[in-house]
């Protein structure tokens, strides 16, 4: 039977527990550094701090310095990291790899590789396998998928996709459930993309919401208009790359969207710039509060990785939302104004 | 300059009025028998029940017994009609065209024609054509388009789709402003497609808000593979029938679903079954509260339409989501059960 190692007890790593154990599988959950009082709170038997809710007495538990028990006898390696920490964590895991395991990740971003060049995050995991490894299996993960739902049993449809198919089968095999729905597909490019833009989107359509304060009502149709925007720029951005239109209108585009549109902090960045706060000031607030908002550092990775695919001819122009995104946030351009002017222009 | 009546003074109708206004059309606008209430209101200065918004008095209204005043001078006419009474209206408006003119639809559903057959709205008018003027441009309008928010100057993007792209784009011209952004295009039925069934896929979204009271938490998750599976689908119907991909996931098919799924009266039939209530009483209840779901007869329809498609060879099987939605809302079936199954079987 598969041993299925997480790496990272944050709310993701420990919900995928839950469809695993469903399963079956032996589940061993692993706490970095930064994950000390999760896993005392979860071997105590207390609720998970982030989703407050208990984890099955089946899982194992793991503390930072246990990483080699952790890996022991494992099949199967999920890995949960924030984006920014991926690189780091995993060098730490791959001593206990081999070729026969299967890697899973559910990190979400872009980030920079040792060339400098702006990658999607399995190209971070690969410069850092040995030779012997370069054929490990990575499978990533795409999708509308809150952590919390999982736990709760709540249907969740998600995409597990790798080149190799019969890697993401055989990871579908050991996770999926009855509720926990697992389609695989080949396009990794697309997927990535797709998880990594839709944070730096839904800060877009978080904009929309903020409208609200600012005019006293609602700005559905603008929140809807730039909706599809968002979906056209990402397939112009994923083909570029060289993924697949399917993967952005499917679940890891499209559904994610949907979901990271309608709450979350991404939107909440938004919806605060959106209402008239200066971005310098939004991010400021949200520092100070200790929020993390993905789809910042994602608006700034895919801004320059688009202007890369200009010069590189791979695209013929600017994203005008995405440019619009960039500017908002970065260099404090006036929010409805910039909106207004990309949606006059949609045409 | 234009002379633009508009037919029907519900709020679409007389929200059009607004960018026409601000472009210096001439602009009339006819009530038909069920909107003499409001045409009196609207002479008098009043607010249009409706929206609970003051017109500019530069309007001119006319009540139904005028329709020979209201289409004098015409040059563009925008049908603002309810889908089931659109046909029978139009009959009325038909003696009054000419070939000089330029027809416009903002109308949503399928209905159908002579021959018995489930068509798109369009097909609807042009049998009521005469020979004569059988080479009108019928322009069809779709996208996520709330009537207030035209009517505040929120910005908001839609698509004029024309056989006749001149047609589209003259059309454009009149009525697009900074803030009523028209796109124009040539793909009449997969704006038409998009538009119809969008409403009948909200209905599924809300099922998913719906599942919140009956579970106690949110089914985020679950929507947002809903509203993929619900574009996936879709794409299907439209390109079994003619119609593009682009016209779905653009503005009339993923941006107006976006839009529909968050509020309104699809999504609350949808939410009231989700949370328990049967169908047959959801909509018991709502004929007594007067409130028509045009998602319910959209269900309807499409499903029909997929079943002569099949039969036709143009769709190779059944649509998972549209066949449960049908057999939820026409035979009682149970909804939580049928919509767990359908994301079980995506994959």
């Amino acid at each position: 039977m598969a041993v299925v190692t997480i790496i990272g007890a944050g709310a993701m790593g420990s919900a995928l527990a839950i469809p695993l154990i469903d399963n079956g599988c032996t589940v061993k959950l692993w706490g970095t550094n930064l994950d000390q009082d999760i896993i005392k709170d979860l071997i105590e038997g207390k609720e998970h701090p982030k989703h407050k809710h208990k984890l099955p007495s089946e899982i194992e538990f793991y503390y930072a310095d246990e990483l080699e028990k952790a890996m022991f006898g494992s099949t199967h390696v999920i890995l949960a990291i924030t984006s920014d920490a991926l690189g780091h964590v995993f060098e730490k895991v791959v001593p206990y790899l081999n070729n026969d395991m299967i890697i899973a990740t559910v990190s979400k971003g872009f980030d920079t590789n040792k060339l400098g060049e702006i990658v999607i995050l399995p190209e971070i995991l690969k410069e850092k396998l040995t030779e012997q490894l370069s054929n490990i299996p990575i499978v990533v993960v795409g999708g509308p998928c809150k952590a919390n739902e999982v736990i709760y049993r709540s249907p969740s449809n998600v995409v597990y996709a790798c080149e190799d198919l019969n890697a993401a089968k055989n990871f579908k095999e050991l996770i999926s459930t009855d509720v926990y729905n697992v389609k695989v597909d080949t396009d990794v490019i697309g997927t990535e993309v797709s998880v990594a833009m839709k944070n730096a989107y839904a800060v877009a359509l978080g904009f929309a919401e903020g409208f609200k304060q600012r005019e006293g009502y609602t700005h559905n149709n603008t929140k809807s208009a730039l909706f599809t925007v968002a979906l056209e720029e990402m397939i112009l951005l994923s083909e570029a790359l060289g993924g697949k239109i399917k993967s952005v209108i499917g679940l890891p585009g499209a559904g994610d969207l949907e979901v990271t549109g309608e709450a979350g902090r991404n939107r909440l960045l938004g919806e605060v710039i959106g209402g008239g706060m200066t971005s310098f000031d939004a991010l400021a607030k949200m520092k100070d509060e200790d929020i993390t908002v993905e789809g910042y550092s994602a608006v700034n990775f895919g801004y320059r990785l688009s202007i890369n695919l200009i010069e590189k001819g791979l695209l013929t122009k600017e994203l005008p939302l995405l440019s619009a995104l960039y500017k908002i946030l970065y260099n404090n351009e006036s929010c409805y104004a910039s909106i207004k002017k990309v949606l006059n222009e949609y045409n």
